[in-house]
């Protein structure tokens, strides 16, 4: 639903909000934060500083389902307020646009409640049960089938089944947090044996993440309409890629050890209403694609399932950083580019009986565009590391080095409406670790 | 090590702990409980009772490690506990056998710490934070590879890597809850395209279960040496499996929906401190096999890393039940026949640095024998679905059908110890739910 607190003139007394590429006032995205020497606790980002929820609502400025939801976060996870649904969030959101505005007559009782965001520290939003990692994008999917199947790159199942795979969670970290290169077992297809050592094709993927709202009970399918009131918001997901390691251990399995040392996502929560404005129909399948089968198909979901956010990787070299040249854009994509819808995620994923619960995290697969500018993993880039990219300080790369550091962002825009972004997700690779084992 | 608590002749004051096929003195296993009327707790099992830990605590007869080891259980889980790791789980083993044991003299203050089993509720040991299933049953593996390559059932990679993928934590259940039978896509070879609705080949997978005690920080691999502290204990684990939505599903990223469903686990945590007599050396690899890479060999593990435990499958059916027959027998197997040693599970598993966290549960993959009595799945015994199972009812079975209940039970024999077990993993199947969407 678009209201008011989407206005595209509404101003926050709060200055840095007001032109904010990613934070302005019609956004209001919830995360946990430690502030200077503080304990963890919520809160919502407005502009380059930080709202201390727990503070506000000590101070008297939230009341009813506001105050409920600032209740439910105050155990330092948003995982109980995810279950609040979609009520609470929605009049957290109304109040904290009316407290934030320009002439809100309590601006002096929030101040103190304030942080420059610089001096914070930003955790994971939510105590992940269970992280699940889909497909659905279908470029990446058919440039990756292509390396392997050059005729036939879809497999039979992609266009009826919304795939995907049971990720770890416990790796998932916060933007910011350095990720060590794995180890693992890799074999070149000369070698007869595979040796284990540092990983030599280190990639990222470029994924939108999405946080679960309410459960449902084991045994108890989601119906695709009712999908939606499932979710509790928005992230970006960098689903890092040990490239040679998965390549020999995955069949007949699956990933595991190839992803499982790191997973990076934005530590900011877009949630579902913020992002009421850029919902578009789904975009008409193919020519000659089979329709959604019924459990995967709603009215509401077609017309409005869809999302419009532009997504941005962007790569630092020690190089680049050397000779102060700015970071090499990787890709530029869309969330257009999901096959499926999130509902149609969510609806599957339960459609076995498969409990989700509050804070559970799905990731969508790794979104390309068609395009060769819209491509979202180096394995796509350089075509699985036989055409290294050339970057402006003279370094190559297949894939990535030790000391990179790779940087996603993603914004939304709609005419007559303010833009707003998802903060970055970061990661940057240290060496492998000195071998503990012969 | 082996000590006074192994002691064959040891016996206890609870009498039906003599003699009790899973429970004897010499076992000791931990567990959640809940008491009639009650709440959750700590307890050990002795024969047909349950010691509720907390109790014997506040009666005062615990002290130090012991003591120290039931206050990490105060919370209603074990996930503290298993993160003490070895000294105050034995010290707790220590104290318990001698508490126990007849002629202790604090019998009569321990009494009222008892409840009998049967009214008791069991619950999940621990909250899992994520569950990994392996696939090192090695005969499984050759004849679930059979049906798709006859000549060449094992690929490559099997005999270097200890595969596994990661597994869906939110349905793990405790033995006894009922299992839904899902829906979802399916699709018969003769089929054009895949349709939505019940499984048609509905199964189980015998397994044993894994779980971790001490964990690991992110980036820091466990060496193989170092892995065997790292376990906190072992239970039963059936994989139910749903072979159709599997077959339709798993390409490219493996089992997903297939298996999410429910996996079914035994409420007993068996001690590495119970099961010490029951250590085995590895048996020596089939000539030809390559040796295990560096990081997977150590000494030790390779002297007494396997185990020697002999694991069977029981069927009950409508049709038996009703003509008062006993179980049907479906399989009788052994964890001899893992290819990898639970530590060699642990090193590959953090090896690129993935963080394990105390109460995470592995699973070691379906545990068939060589030979047909020793099957771990109807999969293997009907070779899928080919060749119906004739029951002594009458009945016949090539899956599991709705009212069919599946029972998994392990039990340690050693010359000259007593034999324990692990009590039951038990789980009915309920029919499919009636679809809410079309």
């Amino acid at each position: 639903m678009i209201d008011a607190t989407h206005d595209a003139g509404l101003r926050s007394w709060v200055d840095s909000a007001n032109g904010h590429p990613d934070f302005p006032i019609q956004n209001l995205p919830l995360g946990i934060f430690s502030p200077s020497g503080g304990g963890p606790r919520a809160g919502v980002a407005i502009g380059s500083m930080i709202l201390d929820l727990g503070a506000a609502q000590a101070a008297g400025l939230l009341l009813g389902d506001a105050a409920r939801a600032a209740e439910a976060m105050s155990g330092g996870t948003l995982n109980a307020f995810f279950a609040l649904g979609a009520g609470p969030r929605a009049a957290l959101r109304v109040r904290l646009s009316a407290l934030l505005a320009e002439g809100s007559a309590e601006r002096a009782r929030l101040e103190p409640c304030l942080h420059p965001a610089e001096g914070c520290t930003l955790h994971l939003p939510a105590r992940i049960g269970d992280y699940t990692d889909f497909y659905v994008g279908i470029h990446h999917a058919t440039n990756v089938g292509k390396v392997f199947r050059p005729d036939n790159p879809l497999l039979p199942n992609y266009k009826y089944v919304p795939i995907g795979y049971h990720g770890r969670a416990s790796s998932v970290v916060p933007s910011g947090t350095v990720i060590r290169r794995p180890q693992g077992q890799r074999k070149r297809p000369e070698e007869n044996a595979p040796s284990f050592g540092p990983c030599r094709n280190l990639d990222y993927e470029l994924e939108l993440g999405i946080w679960i709202g309410p459960g449902n009970a084991l045994g108890d399918p989601v119906p695709v309409g009712e999908a939606a009131r499932h979710v509790a918001g928005y992230c970006l997901l960098n689903d890092w890629s040990a490239r040679d390691i998965q390549a020999w251990e995955y069949q007949p399995l699956g990933p595991f050890l190839g992803k499982s040392f790191g997973t990076t996502i934005s530590p900011w929560v877009i949630t579902p209403e913020a992002l009421a404005p850029f919902r578009l129909a789904q975009p008409p399948r193919p020519e000659g694609d089979p329709p959604p089968l019924p459990y995967l198909l709603d009215e509401v979901d077609q017309r409005e399932g869809a999302f419009d956010l532009e997504l941005e990787v962007l790569l630092e070299t020690p190089g680049l950083r050397e000779r102060g040249l700015p970071p090499h854009r990787l890709g530029l994509s869309s969330t257009r580019h999901m096959y499926w819808t999130v509902a149609q995620m969510v609806a599957h994923h339960a459609s076995n009986g498969c409990n989700l619960q509050s804070g559970d995290l799905l990731g969508s697969g790794t979104l390309s565009g068609p395009e060769d500018s819209a491509l979202g993993s180096l394995l796509e880039i350089t075509r699985g590391g036989k055409h290294p990219l050339l970057l402006a300080s003279g370094e190559e790369r297949r894939y990535l080095e030790d000391g990179d550091a790779l940087v996603l962002r993603a914004r939304a825009r709609r005419e007559g409406f303010a833009s707003i972004g998802f903060g970055e997700c970061r990661g940057s690779i240290l060496p492998a670790p000195v071998a503990k084992v012969a």
